[in-house]
């Protein structure tokens, strides 16, 4: 593979950038100094994206793992433009609606676990988590619980990045120089036994220790006071970490004793990314809420969603008939574009079976990954499931002993970049994430795999 | 006018709306059960919606209060489509971005009040208003004053439905059986004189009393807790009220005399509905923080921005400096397809005049709800400015007594629908609100008000 020339033009629209938009996530005054111009992508076709400069990459990690369906689909696209020109809004309010959004829920209705009762519509994961709290709170509420409302997440959990949602996440930079977490939000153990605690631990041992500690943090806190715990199937922007086996139905048997819901964050994994249509369905989860947005349109339009358990909504109807409208909407819940987009990327994973290419070409990503990168002195792990998988890096794997966070990790992604393809770099560890689109090929994914073995070698030696 | 049928279809599509749907803020029982058949909504042109069962309605609420273009706007549709086409979806972390992002951040800060330095994206005025107090508590965290938090807002106030959104609204339904407002978010009177405490203060007493308590809570609390004062420059959906004359201009001097920001909540009144550009250009605020929705995309996509001040801007670019990227974005910030259609939108907003005509236009609308309306022995007060206006309706109000609240103004407003117009009831009173399309003329503005005193008469007499 010869490397790019990542050069970027400098012009008019450089300097607007620089001068009238914040971005998203990014250093504000490298971006506002142009220290590090941006890259302003302009197409993209199957798992390849272009940029205005003229470089073409193989996008390994589908943009933020959302794109799922690949880029350039002209059947999402020409969803969204029939619908534009059809209707492109009106409000779901006090029972307007729109036939996109109807259809949508249906469909999503169809393919979430029995069950599950209904779904509202958002924007983000972000506010689709936002929604699930609050739902959460409302439904101890008409329950004569008000006190029951805390929240227990997971550090290295991701569940968005506003005030709720990032008190939700479990990463520390979304937390400093924030105020966050706010009160309420609080955190367990990281399932991952890379990071047990102690080396000599074996799985089960560690196993009990995670559900020892979750065990305790509930009794401190009371259980009385602890409305839901929050996690998604696959840990994913904490390192894209399968659960221990077992660690789900001890989880949830533990709830279960204690009356805290579940609300299961299927943002990466929902529609087919581990090779099931839900991570809740390959875990055997029973969530009262599924946390929903990426895969759900692939992207094409934002929209998430916040999916009910027929129990939750049993007592939002009876808070209904008690007081009346349940007071919560974006103006932009339930957009017939985003609508029309999900409906056409729903069709489209079932047309192109992406679920289960993504658990047949998944299981041969990770194979390849294991082949090339197992041998490496400084490979800890090469873990994965259906088509998101990691190699974490360590100093000495056999010794224990760890980089400084975010050294090495984001030199490898980068080197890819220079090769063509596009991975991240998951934050708090030296971790490269990669979740392609869920058509990705098993040459495509070689390509991947080729670059990767080029750019650690390039790195850290052969 | 003769009434329209107003019975609706109930085939397969309403048995999936009421089964799979949760609508936003609706009557979830009566919904579900069908008590309550939904409208959907399948086309639009100008300032007239059809339904799927064949009624035409005058929108003059546009849709909520954001179909600022109008309907079956082919531009902005051909805008989204193009988009859709070429490219609908690339992330914006990490400096990466996108033409239209870029070409719209451009158009904002060029119709932006000078002190302001960037333009964030997001999806909704919620996460819009969420981002807002993130940064501004952020900005005193990074200035060494992480103490300094607290919100103040208006009782009334309307700035969105999410945790801290809701906080900030000032309106009970979004804050009971919900546990809101959040710890830290409080609330000072609403600026309206027909709600003053005694009957007998003038004007220049009102708004002394309203300083005073405004005064008052920031000593209460201590100005070193307080980050920043939210309000829409115009009452929005606590009941459409202009500001008392001179209000604005000795809020500001008070906030600055304690260092407390100032957040505009635009999402209602920028983009022209005013007859100005934004609210602040018409009451002369100088903000930290403007919040963007609504009128930005005319609602054809989602797209939300947060406007910041220089001086805000400057620390966060101290802040990346001193401790690297700032960690917030949602993943469809900056969405092409928002973008695309908020070019088209501002394009329009110039190329059709829709500022002048809302100043021009909502001028006479106020002029004919008065010659209307002012005579009825109900009407306490019609008010408004530019196409945002309000009809306030009294038992009596020259003694000075209430309807119970939302009891005669949803009447209203739902034989004004009989007659083939929408408006809205404003919630905790009775409020017919009017904010149509920005491009409605006079003789559709006629239509309004003939439809407005044919009800008002229906429903409370001649
Ligand atoms: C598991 C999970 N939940 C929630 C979110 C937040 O979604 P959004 O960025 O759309 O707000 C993300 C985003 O990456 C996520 O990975
Ligand atoms: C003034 C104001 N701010 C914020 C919002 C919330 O916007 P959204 O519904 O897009 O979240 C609204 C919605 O009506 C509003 O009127």
């Amino acid at each position: 593979m010869t490397p790019l020339d990542l050069d970027r033009r400098n012009d008019e629209l450089a300097a607007w950038d620089r001068d009238c938009l914040l971005h998203p996530t990014t250093h504000t005054a490298q971006h506002a100094r142009g220290d590090t111009p941006g890259r302003i992508v302009t197409g993209g076709e199957g798992v390849f994206v272009t940029d205005r400069d003229g470089n073409r990459f193989l996008d390994a990690f589908a943009a933020l793992y959302c794109v799922n369906a690949g880029y350039g689909r002209t059947e999402i696209a020409d969803a969204i433009a029939e619908q534009a020109h059809k209707l492109a809004y009106f409000h779901a309010f006090a029972g307007h609606g729109n036939e996109p959004a109807i259809r949508l829920a249906k469909m999503v209705m169809d393919r979430a676990p029995d069950h599950m009762a209904r779904v509202y519509f958002g924007l983000s994961g972000s506010d689709a988590n936002e929604t699930n709290v609050k739902l959460a709170w409302h439904y101890n509420i008409l329950r004569g619980k008000p006190e029951k409302r805390k929240i227990i997440s997971r550090w290295r959990a991701y569940h968005g990045s506003g005030l709720v949602s990032g008190s939700m996440t479990g990463l520390k930079v979304y937390h400093d120089r924030f105020n966050l977490p706010l009160d309420g939000f609080l955190h367990t153990h990281t399932p991952h036994y890379l990071r047990r605690p102690e080396r000599e631990m074996d799985e089960a041992a560690y196993l009990d220790f995670l559900i020892a500690e979750l065990e305790a943090l509930i009794a401190r806190e009371g259980p009385e006071t602890i409305a839901a715990f929050v996690g998604e199937p696959v840990l994913g922007t904490g390192g894209i970490i399968p659960p221990p086996e077992g660690y789900w139905a001890r989880v949830q048997a533990l709830l279960a004793e204690h009356d805290i819901l579940l609300i299961a964050d299927e943002v990466v994994t929902g529609f087919g990314r581990t090779g099931q249509m839900f991570g809740s369905d390959l875990y055997g989860l029973r969530p009262d809420f599924m946390t929903i947005a990426k895969g759900l349109t692939s992207a094409y339009a934002p929209l998430s969603g916040s999916i009910l358990s027929q129990r939750v909504f049993d007592v939002l109807m009876t808070g209904a008939d008690d007081f009346g409208p349940l007071a919560h909407g974006w103006t932009y819940s339930a957009h017939p574009i985003g609508a029309a987009a999900g409906i056409a990327t729903l069709d489209l994973v079932d047309r192109l079976g992406l679920v289960e290419n993504a658990g047949e070409t998944g299981a041969y990503l990770l194979e390849r990954l294991r082949e090339r990168a197992e041998g490496h002195r400084n490979v800890a792990e090469v873990r994965g499931v259906g088509l998101l998988a990691a190699v974490e890096l360590m100093k000495d794997p056999s010794a224990g002993t760890w980089f400084e966070p975010m050294t090495v990790g984001p030199k490898v992604v980068a080197e890819m970049a220079r090769l063509g393809v596009m991975t991240r770099a998951m934050p708090e560890g030296n971790i490269v994430g990669f979740a392609p689109p869920l058509c990705i090929t098993r040459d495509e994914v070689d390509q991947v795999v080729d670059a990767f073995g080029q750019a650690i070698e390039s790195v850290l030696g052969a």
